[in-house]
């Protein structure tokens, strides 16, 4: 598999075109435009992977003479209401021989809005863990009052964790947000209910104790509140606490329209007010889109994979293909093997 | 110990004045509010419990014709940074003596707005358990798109929580909701990361089968989004994971002001519509503010107890005094026992 991005070799991203609730239209304008932007006179190429009339009748609709594609027809699509586990067995989606062209050395990522469980399941499979890594793990960027965001994870891949897998987490959370934002030594969080070391679960005392002994830069335990002050740039938890927190916060856009209308339903100067605010507290609320980062990437496979929201805009695709890029050209997995295995060695019972 | 205010029994409601962090001006100025607004012409009364000096004090910055009191001395202050394990032996504390005056029958509940811990422990040793209950809880309001919060518990009290436990949370959650909001058959969500039995836990889906077989007006899995939402009334987790949502939750309006700081210092415009939002933001987060309810109770002891956040100012003391009068008037405690033990009974394996 190529991991670096030179003058003399192609770099192919395999994109799901069938993924997202907008395929394919979305996928092939979010690469027409990510050629436009980013990729003009690159040695990238992407593959569509999906169904080939289909395509092929979306390119159509655009512009595409700054594209470099190639197509792989797939017969099936894995759609969101499919279960992870039988996904994987679906070798005629567009899901799953888009991460079989990467296993098999075609493609050097995958990028997909699909069944972010599917996805999970299948490149486990296919690509196969870092060598060290328990567990892949599945982040998310929320917003923060510093520039940078913080990234969470897990927040879902994992639902119960051991000591070692979050651990893990955050030497993989802090590599990626160092070569993604630029963030040299990123603060570690282990997200508790207290400062107290003696806080939380037994897995969480645990997991503080490898933390502190690590050479990551762990400020100890942070609490819900820090995630958006920013106190720390990694924040590591189990999935289900994970999920929780974003799918929380996610909703925050919701409820705030409610109470935006109910306001503006009141008086006339109430409505003007509602006019003036509704762009500023949309440019605040975009921040808790994790589309506008280009989605997420699946950390601790053996390969790259970006996935990103089902409803991602041509947008966030366009950004997802960029970060794939990224991570490429970056060989974060090779940085991650060698954290897990050497760097970040604590001791051969871990 | 009294539980119903009738015409010719005296209700007393031991305050714990020395308990916040403005106390205990903040504790006595609440208390004279809830009798000036809510308490005229009744047969309530408050005892202050603390340093005698200093509650005579801060009374005469007051004017207090309308109270109706009497003062138990205290030696010792329980502060925030008290272990809540240690606290239970500090028996000269306003905290232990107020609650003792309960256990002791001298008074009919307990309002605090000290350390949360050390109230948890300490009612939970002087008071003990509801029968039937196996871990008192603390929950906490959170805003809803309905015209009533949404009871998420537990947020803090219980870290690790087996499905029993989780089922009880339910029940409990269901009968304050209902004596506090009115809600008639309150809907009660399990806090997961999916829709779908199988999903979450072990512990979870535990809980799943438990609440599926209630009489409990369960509607299933709901999500982090589902809060915010109002999907459910009453929404159960374990208290780690409801501890981060409350954190979390009560860290945007910190996020928000800093955007909106931010915002304004960009041109004599945005500066302007920053100062129109201002009024209009501050009530939406007022909603997440949980002094605005009056504190939270502590469902599960055989008593009656208010806990409030260390800033309560003092209205949040005066809506936690209504609030610890009605659930005596409502003999919340008598229909938790009657649906633990009965009602809501489903095996007695359980």
């Amino acid at each position: 598999m190529a991991t670096s991005n030179t003058d003399t070799k192609v770099m192919r991203i395999a994109l799901d075109a069938m993924g997202g609730d907008f395929a394919p239209v979305n996928e092939i304008h979010g690469a027409i435009k990510a050629f436009e932007d980013f990729f003009a006179d690159s040695n990238i190429e992407v593959i569509f992977v999906g169904d080939e009339k289909k395509i092929n009748a979306a390119l159509h609709q655009f512009d595409y003479s700054k594209l470099k594609y190639s197509i792989v027809h797939a017969d099936e699509v894995i759609t969101m209401h499919d279960d992870p586990t039988a996904a994987v067995r679906k070798k005629n989606s567009s899901l799953y021989k888009g991460l079989e062209l990467q296993s098999q050395g075609y493609a050097d990522a995958f990028v997909s809005a699909g069944n972010t469980g599917a996805v999970l399941s299948t490149s486990t499979i296919l690509l196969g863990r870092i060598k060290g890594v328990s567990r892949p793990t599945i982040g998310s960027f929320f917003p923060s009052q510093k520039s940078t965001p913080c990234f969470v994870l897990d927040v879902g891949a994992n639902i119960d964790c051991k000591a070692k897998f979050l651990y893990e987490f955050a030497v993989m959370g802090s590599i990626q947000i160092k070569n993604m934002f630029g963030v040299d030594n990123p603060r570690v969080g282990l997200l508790n209910i207290g400062e107290e070391e003696s806080k939380g679960s037994e897995v969480l005392q645990e997991t503080y104790k490898l933390l502190k002994q690590s050479k990551l830069n762990f400020i100890g335990n942070v609490e819900g509140r820090d995630i958006l002050k920013g106190t720390a740039d990694v924040v590591v938890c189990d999935g289900y606490t994970g999920n929780v927190v974003l799918k929380f916060a996610e909703s925050f856009l919701g409820f705030f329209k409610s109470a935006v209308v109910s306001f503006s339903k009141k008086n006339i100067f109430n409505l003007a007010v509602a006019g003036i605010m509704k762009p500023f507290l949309k440019k605040i609320f975009m921040q808790f889109d994790y589309q506008e980062y280009g989605g997420v990437p699946l950390l601790g496979v053996n390969g790259v994979v970006i996935i990103g929201h089902g409803k991602s805009s041509p947008k966030a695709i366009e950004h997802m293909l960029k970060r794939a890029v990224e991570m490429v050209d970056n060989e974060i997995n090779m940085k991650i093997s060698k954290a897990i295995n050497t760097d970040f060695f604590i001791d051969s019972e871990r």
